[in-house]
């Protein structure tokens, strides 16, 4: 017991009631609340109050609160309503996935210098590229239901596109993160990716069939939501140690396992008490933590205000020139670059992930920061004004 | 980030499955769910199998289960029956916390020697006791709604006594504890846990206050249990670090300062999610990893056989004879004693906290752990039997 426990009481104190307030105060002003909790780890870490520093357990309980997140993204998928989406919203989302990968990439080398393929810096700017690729809808969702639109085609292309985005995206992450290991090849990355996912394929089914059972066995009792948490965790450790991909992308993966059963919603509330009470304030106030304000320079802020400009419009350019090639008219085009181009949980998720394997520096976050700020501020007003004219 | 954040996702993953797995395979024999988590700790740890080991953030996961605990049991508390039960289960709560309280310090002086007031050992002694004193009737309450008889006289005097038989106790406990300090003099620590509950008891009438108007205001939202999380987290570190007692108080009377809420049970229902997912399970996984079977020998189990049964006997005696003297009968007295005997998380929860300020040995637990299981098979089955006849 070699450190204190009553550290971690008052940590927690801290942490909860900073990013209740925080992101309360947040929704008044129409920000994302993850941006308030966000803003609060600023205020109360190192870099203003110093009231909370970053600290092995802190690390731990946002780690288990990324597990959390990701499985919960994984369980919303709806594989019945994506089967039927068919070519239109994945054309959408392969674009709206690779022209933020390869304009991101473009960028960094912009500001940091070319590398070429292999090089360490390359990598670090295709990471970058990756954080651009992963679209959060829930605002669009919001905006298109209070415009009465929700159940129009544009919206549910843009629904139906956001979540093969995100599938992509994982996939996308979960190759560049296998670059990580200086040994590695790209053949062998590749090789170590697909059989990943031929096994959660083999596997996913047997454990999709066990579940089916035991949910019809015992619907809505605990052990279904427990055992669907240790199944996240379970392949979340199988992807990083084993098969050497991303973490998140087990957990991820663990969610869409699950999102046919029956009780997928029974569990999904569950683990959204979880986060919501402790794992999700203590992740997103350890962003904020971890964020050192101190190194923030003229040349960090301008990379960020051009992240944020090629952020946007690379979902803009990405969806809505493939829309025009599907005969959209102009003004669906660009309501649906406009409503995938809002970001969220997933790129700090993403960002996080490249911090701790060594891909990303602790200053980047000012930027993914931004974007998610700014993205959210922007893309319910924009449609707005799309959808009144 | 010097340590594996994938390190936390296997442990994560070990404790889920084993926890559950055994606490349903204790269920299916009868015993509570916690014995069978314990016992998966104690296989998963490095007594047995070694797969997972004690470590700083296992530490602050279980901290957070224990707050989480006491705060639940504190909101579970009833102040308006309370007020109403009288004399009566006062009186058995006061002789079944002081007389297990008085037995157990004795039994541990005769198995490890006399030793005077002020001395270590005495105090070692006391804490002895103090894990005696605290009633888990949840089990009790599940054989008498079983039997049918949960709304006769006897049974709602137990329920009553065994609510202010907690409140006792912990009254004790923060006494107790507060004598950790080498520094302490008896006078010193009495002062501050009068000021301690003198200090609750104002600003806990304040805060319920605010947390009343908030929960008509906004009733049935997510601010409130999350509000009600942070109120314990800040008492607990209030009453540990500026009273000197123990932080568990401070979670307990969190709870209860919040208890007539009207929200109360949806706060309860929150914090329920939270610890059967996963802070309960690591809870009591951890005593069970941090119990070291190697350490065991005859002396303990001739010490853990005397504590089982002076355990059992003392609240028969202590609630028993109470009883009579208020003319129940025979057989009632009998049933109010066995009834109250049953012990459980608190009992943990307190030893736990005599490990961390060094006035147990981890050992001693091996007693507590057969004190749950043994009373809490034997309840119900003597309940049973004093029902039929």
């Amino acid at each position: 017991m070699e450190f204190d426990v009553s550290m971690v009481v008052r940590d927690m104190c801290i942490i909860v009631l900073a990013a209740k307030f925080l992101g309360l105060l947040a929704r008044k002003i129409k920000v994302p609340d993850v941006a308030g909790e966000i803003i609060a780890g600023l205020l109360i870490g190192p870099s203003v109050l110093n009231l909370v520093n970053t600290s092995q357990y802190l690390s731990a309980l946002a780690e288990i609160g990324v597990i959390m997140l990701m499985f919960s993204a994984g369980l919303s998928t709806n594989l019945r309503s994506l089967k039927k989406t068919g070519l239109k919203a994945t054309a959408i989302a392969v674009f709206g996935v690779f022209v933020p990968l390869i304009l991101g990439t473009v960028l960094y080398m912009c500001f940091y210098g070319f590398a070429p393929w292999g090089d360490e810096k390359f990598y670090r700017a295709v990471f970058i590229g990756t954080i651009l690729t992963a679209t959060s809808v829930s605002i669009t969702a919001q905006t298109l239901k209070d415009l009465g639109r929700i159940k129009e085609e544009v919206a549910t292309t843009i629904m139906s596109a956001a979540i093969i985005d995100d599938v992509i995206g994982i996939v996308v992450l979960t190759f560049v993160i296998g670059l990580k290991d200086p040994e590695a090849n790209v053949a062998r990355v590749c090789i170590f990716t697909v059989l990943f996912f031929v096994f959660v394929a083999l596997v996913g089914y047997l454990i999709y069939r066990l579940f089916k059972y035991y949910d019809k066995k015992y619907p809505h009792t605990r052990r279904i939501p427990i055992l669907g948490l240790a199944l996240a965790f379970g392949l979340a450790y199988l992807a990083d140690d084993v098969f050497g991909v991303a973490d998140i992308t087990g957990a991820f993966v663990a969610g869409v396992i699950l999102c046919s059963l029956k009780d997928s919603d029974y569990i999904n509330r569950k683990m959204d008490v979880n986060s919501y009470m402790l794992f999700g304030p203590v992740f997103f106030c350890s962003i904020g933590i971890q964020t050192d304000l101190s190194s923030i320079n003229m040349s960090i802020l301008w990379f960020s205000l051009a992240f944020v400009l090629v952020g946007l419009l690379s979902k803009i350019i990405g969806c809505g020139l493939i829309s025009k090639c599907m005969r959209y008219s102009n003004r669906d085009c660009l309501k649906i670059g406009v409503g995938m181009m809002t970001r969220g949980e997933v790129a700090l998720i993403v960002a996080q992930r490249g911090l701790q394997v060594g891909m990303l520096d602790s200053t980047f976050f000012t930027s993914v920061i931004l974007l998610i700020i700014i993205s959210s501020i922007m893309t319910p007003i924009i449609l707005k004004g799309l959808y009144s004219e």
